[in-house]
């Protein structure tokens, strides 16, 4: 094998362990949410405690991640498709790393609105939960697979969330209103809300640089243009 | 002049325009900082307006310092040090970005705010803007002159204005469980601390990139380590 071929090889199986990374990453981030959510729907210490304990493996990995990119960089001086590639991964290891800081929040929240009684029965949370989760998981997919069309669909999903955060602010809202006794844990699920929007941006920043990355189209910030006749 | 040295020369003068380009989008980006919250504190819309009407000329410099970092990365593939700034300029510009996108948020929250009479007179309101403000400011010019000094300075704002955040929570909590007609205003105040708290956030995300960029040595996640005797 000649030598260019072989450090070819070499790079491309060293993205393909980033990727796997990220991959892993993107599954404990997920996971974190995941169980943030279920504790504070299910009033159950125990899984809250396990989100408050448990993110060092995604510390770890976020630090591993961007170590590898760097690596990456220097020793090959990939160009286009593969400049862009390592550089989306650098961005995405952080929006991944404030996920997992996202979901600590929850779960502080979370411990607090368990020391209440509770406000209502939790539909529009978990909802929400189960939103940003599936926004995580398919950014990262689109990254994996280069699939802009799976991409364009997390951006679609962000409106969903966004709407739900709306609905859950005034809902809640009049609960505060009607009653003082509900202004504390009212407020951590307003709090809560807001922070599962937040992990929906962090997929949609994913998304959006997979587009990048895939077509070198940037889709931040630019509103379709009118159609003029 | 031989070739490589005129190259290495181009490199280090597109790398000083980057800097200023990064330079100017942290100026705005306080700006705009500065302007949500003095529309708020002195319920002036005009100045809100100026807020979220204003975020065209940090969008356009977020783009062109992104395609700047790839350039440079593309045509120059530099190593070590020089590969660490860029790596870091793509990261800042991500956080100066979405401090733009909080600066939003916050006079999104004040128009909210100034609809209502005023629960009380904001003093930790704005502290924590000066706080977040002159964070911004220090994790922008460590960057430039490459002072890990100032840099550590600014981990350390990032506690006080953690618990200034948490001041005003408890504070607002009491006005809202005395009287109903805080709770709108009120809970708006709260998203308004919490959004200043992010731009300090940001603010420290940059400090630890400059850290890394001279040092090479990552302090996130790391807790001193404990003295053994």
């Amino acid at each position: 094998m000649e030598p260019v071929e072989r450090i070819v090889r070499h790079f491309q199986e060293e993205l393909e362990q980033l990727k796997n990374r990220l991959l892993e990453m993107g599954g404990l981030a997920e996971e974190e949410v995941r169980l943030a959510v279920q504790g504070l729907v299910e009033r159950d210490p125990e899984v809250i405690d396990k989100v408050l304990s448990g993110d060092e493996p995604l510390n770890a990995l976020h630090i591993e991640i961007d170590s590898r990119c760097f690596t990456l960089l220097a020793l090959f001086q990939p160009m286009a498709a593969d400049l862009r590639t390592i550089v989306a991964a650098v961005k995405i290891n952080t929006d991944l790393e404030r996920v997992g800081d996202l979901a600590v929040n929850i779960a502080e929240a979370g411990t607090r609105y368990i020391s209440h009684p509770p406000v209502k029965k939790l539909i529009d949370i978990p909802q929400m939960g189960d939103i940003a989760q599936s926004m995580l998981r398919d950014a990262l997919d689109a990254f994996v697979k280069r699939d802009t069309r799976l991409a364009h669909e997390v951006l679609n999903e962000d409106d969903r969330l966004d709407s739900l955060k709306t609905q859950v602010f005034r809902d809640l809202l009049t609960y505060m209103l009607k009653d003082q006794s509900t202004v504390e844990p009212a407020l951590d699920l307003i709090l809560v809300s807001r922070h599962l929007e937040r992990i929906g941006d962090h997929a949609t920043n994913i998304a959006e640089d997979v587009i990048f990355m895939v077509s070198a189209l940037d889709v931040r910030h630019h509103p379709p243009a009118p159609v003029e006749d």
